[in-house]
């Protein structure tokens, strides 16, 4: 067996030692002679598996006690409508700042449920910026602030999160949940689909501050209802239980590697990296202004586009896969999370030289 | 590694081979070098994983044309919102059958988006029933007629769909889909959560009728619209992939024993055996009537119920496990899905028997 290196922007790349025990306890989950696909969720081998997984991601972030942190189903677009649901309350708008594509959708999503107010437009020029929080349009009386942290298909960024007053700043956290520390008390709600940094698509965590849980639309769906999962443990129905175990073993896999602080700094050297290489060629181009570029998601383009579908061939026969750029933007991307072992993104540099020496 | 009888009411077994393939190729399918976990969803691949798991799917079920197969998140709690806010459309008000636990959460969830009327009461009497169809309260102008097809909880089942006229039916068939031949064109809608027969928790497959695809409400969130996400192959946002590639699994088991002609024949036959045992002693008892009785779901209680303590440790020491019954009606719970073997419903009627001449 031959692993590939996968660049894919998600579902994407996951520690080879997860799948490995994944894999080794597939029929028999410690000595019960059953799999954890087969586990009743309300049952004490099932409970240990999802309270673990959750003590050792409040252990990695460093969640504080007045935060709860739910498992539930649906992915990031879910929230788009979910967010809303629970956190309009008695206010009348709701404020979003637009950096990209994920941005649009949650705003379009949001828009079937109350006013929205976009403080500012970004990822339109060229290079792709986002306009400094100066400039922003901020309403003192929005129900929240809503970001998304890292635009995946452009690779635009916002590397520190807004200053935003008393107003709930909830940040879409998809493509750099766990990449690095954060510091979750400056959010009121924080939400990720796990498919890019921390398991099998089909797994949402939503971190949500203790006084935003009153405030749900009695409209709002029952199983993306925060207070009544919070109350339930994220058991309110049955939840994805065999993702939420293969989170926890990606959560072990994150400490014993040395946590986010440790996974920060390598995220930092494979970006640098492949940046430098990029702007070091006049044959790639990055079209992200530095300060906002992303960690986790580069695309670039070659400057002969007819040489894109030779590029991905040869990169596939090198061992280097899903590196075509999202169908919207055309080019490449090469998505970088947690699991691209550095090697992985040393390969690619070698790789993109090479190509460039013989087609540039 | 001594894999145990599981007759959890779900999260539940699953076939033994599925098991052993998911495993063998969890850090290679196919040669591709990647786990189907971490597979871009817009992948060739994963494509192909999809479209033959709704192909074998579409065939195990004869699904006729004018329906589509879609592949959700969110299990059946999540349907309990989607169905009124997809299918209400311009009607003020819809019928629910009430047969138990299940039809009341539906209920329940429905009355947040309209006016709903119950049509019967049924699973409140001893023995349990559920009304003969002429005596239902039934509204020719309600948008549909739902259903909970078996109530898991209480084993009450209701064994031929109601005549309803032009209402579309809509059946909650989480825990009977794929236990035998159905008549798809009888209904309108079906949905069911996978974790009963067909695969991990976190997967909903939702059949509609063409003609009902138009009338969704502009607020039902795009995860669940079931006409865009008809548009988009179930593809909208990102699916519950791994979880997909299970269930298409679990597809080709079914068509490799048999179809579904052979599955309503064991499961026939596994829980005629049950309840014949159960009949036959004066030491367990069923409190549901013969007629509606649950092929998936053998509740029973113990004519002492001191001994429910000692008959579970016996049970899981002779590895038949899982047998507790719901916490909100007591006693046990035998749930024989698809991927129970006959030996086990044998193994489990045995140790009755036997448990019974030490203890009755």
């Amino acid at each position: 067996m031959a692993r590939v290196y996968n660049f894919s922007a998600g579902p994407a790349v996951l520690p080879e030692p997860v799948l490995e025990q994944a894999a080794s306890e597939m029929l028999d989950w410690h000595g019960t002679g059953m799999s954890v696909m087969e586990m009743s969720h309300r049952g004490k081998s099932f409970v240990s598996i999802a309270e673990q997984a959750e003590a050792a991601l409040r252990e990695l972030l460093a969640v504080p006690d007045n935060y709860k942190v739910l498992f539930l189903q649906g992915g990031a677009t879910a929230q788009f409508a979910a967010v809303p649901l629970n956190l309009l309350g008695d206010a009348s708008s709701v404020d979003y700042l637009n950096s990209g594509s994920w941005s649009k959708k949650a705003i379009a999503e949001a828009k079937n449920y109350t006013s929205v107010n976009v403080v500012a437009e970004g990822g339109n020029t060229d290079p792709m910026t986002i306009p400094p929080q100066a400039e922003w349009a901020l309403d003192p009386n929005a129900a929240y602030l809503h970001y998304c942290a890292n635009e995946t298909i452009t690779g635009v960024e916002l590397h520190e999160p807004p200053q935003v007053g008393d107003v709930p700043l909830v940040s879409d956290m998809s493509s750099t949940f766990l990449s690095r520390p954060i510091d979750v008390s400056r959010y009121g709600v924080i939400y990720a689909g796990a498919q890019k940094n921390f398991g099998p698509a089909g797994l949402t965590v939503v971190i949500v501050r203790d006084d935003l849980l009153d405030r749900a639309s009695h409209q709002t769906p029952s199983v993306w209802h925060n207070q009544r999962q919070a109350e339930a443990d994220s058991m309110l129905n049955t939840p994805a239980t065999y993702s939420w175990y293969i989170a926890g073993l990606v959560f072990q896999w994150l400490q014993a590697e040395g946590g986010l602080s440790a996974m920060g700094e390598r995220n930092q050297r494979k970006a640098a990296r492949l940046y430098a290489a990029i702007d070091a060629s006049d044959f790639y181009r990055n079209p992200v202004a530095p300060e906002v570029r992303s960690l986790m998601n580069v695309p670039f383009v070659l400057a002969d586009d007819q040489l894109d579908g030779q590029f991905l061939d040869e990169a596939a026969k090198a061992g280097l896969h899903t590196l075509k750029g999202h169908r919207s933007v055309g080019g490449m991307r090469a998505s970088i999370y947690n699991a691209m072992p550095e090697a992985g993104v040393d390969a690619l540099i070698d790789f993109m030289a090479d190509f460039e020496r013989r087609h540039g």
